[in-house]
């Protein structure tokens, strides 16, 4: 699991309300995310490199954390981060972050441009956000057992404004129950999977509910393409 | 992959008009999946026992060869078919069959008193619901390519009576595409998944679309324990 605690740094996205920022956790100290320990190894020549050649894609202001961190994870220097760079960015040696998380988080952050691809925009968003999703994952594994049960999940959401009825969770974290008998925890991915699921869904759903009703009406072509993005993806 | 072709025989369910049975399907002669090769060596006495010690738990007027099925499926004879007996009765020595797909299946075929396990009432609705996917598979499966490209999809989709809007089968498609640069196509296990999704999710939304508007309204709760179940499932 990449280590996504422990760097202390002010939140750098400190307001931005929806799904493809993450600024709506910015009550947490947002960390940001350290370089991956799979980089510790590189060159020095490299690491010193600095803010570097990529530094005017970002938006003016971006945090040099969040720079130097593109140029590590852009490791064919092509200026985009695509599926592979990310997944061994953000995978240690001994545990792989899983593909489907990856992927959900590339589509929700994508390039309008090419959705295979990240640029350094879509790319602050996103290393903000897990950053944001790392710090809840710590504030909540109370037990520090580095896994999320089910009610340190209940009330992870909770505190992201998530009220799901237990009958939702219930089916939620199902999906993750592995059928050994034990209880189900999350690792770091499934529990980013899982919150950027229940987050988008919602948000999808608030879409169609601008007087908050908790009732909301759709078409069917709106229905299925709303929620088709968050199935099952190739593996 | 499983072979679920060439064997003939009639439907056995001729008019179940809901998810977990398979009649809707029932213009297309329904193929009775046969034993799949994995049992092809099982001793003899026992192919030979013929449909006994589960008979009694089948519906009456169960077609045989579903109850010869099940005794082959349920290799330890607990008289229920977990999910590693299914996927290995799917599964040819050269290609698994999607343990996600199992689940999915498992999960929409489920018997209430055991969610991890089905019986025999279960697997006769699952097994006549596969035989049907798996002629419908290969009446479209028009160039004979052993897998179903979009267009073929979208001829399956439509004549099961399910008119998806090209946006929507993108979406679906993208999540089976393997960034190799390829068509996307789908073998019997994604085109299964997929089949019962859209199968699923169109069923959810009609049940709130009495009066076929094209709309559908949803509480949140509703919209959330509808759509979950056909998310990401462990792996
Ligand atoms: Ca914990
Ligand atoms: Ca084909």
């Amino acid at each position: 699991m990449a280590s996504f605690s422990g760097h202390s740094s002010q939140s750098y996205a400190p307001s931005a309300p929806e799904l493809p920022q993450s600024g709506r956790y910015g009550y947490h100290h947002g960390a940001t995310p350290p370089p991956n320990h799979s980089y510790y190894g590189m060159p020095q020549q490299q690491q010193q490199q600095g803010p570097g050649y990529m530094q005017s894609w970002f938006p003016p202001g971006t945090n040099p954390d969040v720079i130097r961190a593109f140029e590590m994870v852009d490791r064919d220097r092509s200026g985009f981060i695509d599926e592979n760079e990310l997944q061994q960015a953000l995978s240690s040696g001994y545990r792989r972050f899983n593909l489907r998380t990856i992927r959900l988080l590339m589509f929700l952050f994508k390039n309008p441009y090419d959705s295979l691809r990240i640029g350094p925009k879509e790319f602050a968003a996103l290393w903000g956000c897990l950053g944001h999703w790392r710090a809840i994952f710590d504030r909540y594994d109370r037990d520090r057992s580095g896994k999320i049960d089910s009610m340190e999940l209940r009330d992870a959401l909770y505190s992201l404004g998530y009220a799901l009825p237990p009958s939702v969770l219930q089916v939620l974290l199902s999906k993750y129950d592995d059928r050994s008998g034990r209880k189900v925890e999350l690792n770091f991915d499934s529990f980013v999977e899982c919150g950027m699921i229940v987050k988008g869904l919602t948000e999808k759903f608030k879409e169609k509910d601008t007087r908050y009703t908790g009732s909301a009406t759709f078409t069917y072509d709106t229905f299925m393409t709303m929620v088709l993005p968050f199935l099952v993806s190739y593996d």
